[in-house]
């Protein structure tokens, strides 16, 4: 196996197939990245064990040629090393070239190096193949559905079911839902005509494929029974599916409310900021005492002091209300809505409550309240 | 006590001040400034125990009116949130406002802050009096021997006086040391007819002090018998010195060399931190090969691989001679003097050797080599 190739190129691709290898790998053959390469590409593929990335870079690319020299082949290469070379030699060019599978010499203007290298049958076996039920988006779409609900789902490990994100096809409408049990995000689109599936995916698998994407215009997922591939132009990540059953959470997304509070985004997200520097024992915990003409955003320490905030933007419907929230839970689902005109909806005290963009109702965001003391 | 202040130079001086405040101290105290207002500026003072910084706002700056409606007083308030209010708050102005010495009243924009606040008797009692032999020194000399020398002291605590710059005055020249063991800067300064004096001032606290520095041309160092005082323009750092005997490393420093090795900063920085690469399982060994017309720095790892890179731009005078070295300490001896034009001379393969700019002799950095297997 011999190649020279593009400097920028390869560690694009490289920097693509090997984020999410851990540091600390089990599977010690987990720490390599497998280089392919055959009469038209060479493939690099990286994998943490529960997701896969297989990234490409073409001979030519734009009609400038970026491998040349090449003799096929396939190899293992350790991942961090590989990247620190291509990322630190100096020149345009890197010559890669593999002595009788056991040392690749890579040579890049006055450096070489002789890095130790492993037989590719040595890795383990993943499919990248495009099976399953597919649904094509376009790649805002699929961006902004993982930015919308993505970080409401949970990151301990303690519920797996929690750290997926629902994907749910009813025929036209996808949904995708996250939550970890005290916040949860909902995102709806409008698909063509597609077959049934309700799937959860990892969320790490699907921010990954968010962080990968480039400029192509549309993306694919194929659903299949154990595990799920989202195809990129030049990239394809293979994630398992969770299996078990996700929460019935269709019920507790209220349909009527008793109190309607529109406020300024950035207003409100300054004021949470300052008025959360007392909440440190709590959790962030943070009060709005809500009446007609005046909003207060307040917290209160008893070792340290208080802080209170009066919102000047605002319009309020409804009676006298106080509630208390985690305000980093509200902070995020204002901030994943991307609108400055934010529309907060109330049952009453301990009742769940949404956010919502005033003119975009395809994202809910529902929080759980805590009790104010 | 109260004050209006402008908000931007009352964050600069809780800046300078909390800089120093760990974030678990073991005395509780010391979370907290003490904020003292007299007749003509706010003082703010900071420790952490073993470093104090006394910092000043005047009342007027370059004739604007940086403090005004005033009374004056004490009152200690917890470091971490007074600055983070003061961070987060908008407007230009913040007033302060005490009452019954047991909360601060801040106010700023639509912010109201009830901060819980100490008596100012409850702090320690930090001396800044200017006492002592008094040295003074242009800043850029000042700051270039700290910079120059500082990162060879120990950052271990192991033995307390290797975490200490020595500084020697011998009537005119003023001597920097530090030194971890394996590693030795050290750089003389002209100073103006001094006495005598032989101390070990942390090393922390004179980085600290050349963090503090803002555009004043001269500072003053104040040697007692126990502390040091370092003036600046409008801020003062007291240290304790260290009380033990410093190393004796006079003799050290060879004056006679059999090889010199003439090389571009720039070239055999970049050179090292790609070779190194391959020398992790020996704390980034790296060897270098010198022999009339070729210099080649090379590293070998039994499990990763090896690398080795030709130089190109040097002069060598000497015989054929192969050394080992930890790279990080030539990397920074060689960033520390920042020239191009560095000298390396040796003695022999086990002798320590020295780091020098060619063109300047006032900073020599001394490297203890490593075996070369």
């Amino acid at each position: 196996m011999r190649f020279i190739i593009d400097r920028d190129e390869f560690l694009k691709g490289l920097l693509n197939a090997s984020r999410i290898i851990q540091a600390k790998s089990l599977d010690p053959i987990l720490n390599y990245l497998k280089l392919e390469l055959n009469d038209h590409q060479l493939e690099i593929t990286g994998s943490n064990g529960d997701l896969s990335i297989l990234t490409t870079i073409p001979y030519f690319l734009n009609e400038k040629q970026i491998i040349r020299d090449t003799s096929e082949g396939a190899i293992l290469v350790n991942s961090k090393l590989i990247t620190e070379i291509v990322k630190r030699v100096d020149g345009n060019e890197i010559k890669f070239d593999v002595m009788d599978e056991s040392i690749a010499r890579i040579e890049a203007e006055n450096s070489n190096f002789k890095l130790n290298v492993i037989r590719a049958s040595e890795y383990r076996e993943f499919d990248f193949e495009k099976t399953g039920i597919e649904v094509r988006l376009f790649t805002k779409d699929f961006l902004d559905a993982i930015n919308e609900v993505g970080f409401c789902a949970s990151q301990k490990d303690g519920r797996a079911i929690l750290t997926a994100i629902n994907i749910e096809c009813n025929s036209q409408t996808l949904t995708f839902t996250a939550t970890d049990g005290a916040r949860l995000g909902r995102k709806e689109l409008r698909v063509e005509n597609s077959e049934l599936f309700n799937v959860n995916v990892p969320a790490k698998a699907l921010l990954e494929a968010a962080r990968s994407v480039g400029n192509e215009e549309e993306i694919s997922l194929f659903i299949a029974d154990k595990k799920v591939i989202i195809a990129l132009a030049n990239t394809v990540l293979n994630s398992k599916l969770i299996p078990e059953q996700y929460p019935n959470v269709k019920n507790i997304i209220p349909k009527t409310f008793n109190y309607y509070l529109e406020v300024n985004a950035n207003e409100i997200l300054n004021a949470m900021s300052r008025v959360s520097l007392f909440s440190t024992e709590r959790e962030n915990i943070v009060k709005l005492t809500m009446q007609e003409g005046k909003i207060v955003v307040s917290s209160k320490s008893q070792q340290t002091g208080s802080a209170e905030e009066e919102l000047s933007l605002f319009k309020f419907t409804g009676d006298r209300l106080e509630i208390s929230f985690n305000c980093d839970y509200v902070s995020g689902a204002i901030r994943a809505l991307k609108s400055q005109d934010v529309l907060i909806s109330f049952i009453g005290e301990m009742k769940p409550f949404t956010v919502v963009d005033k003119n975009n109702d395809s994202v809910i965001q529902l929080i759980t309240p805590v009790r104010t003391y």
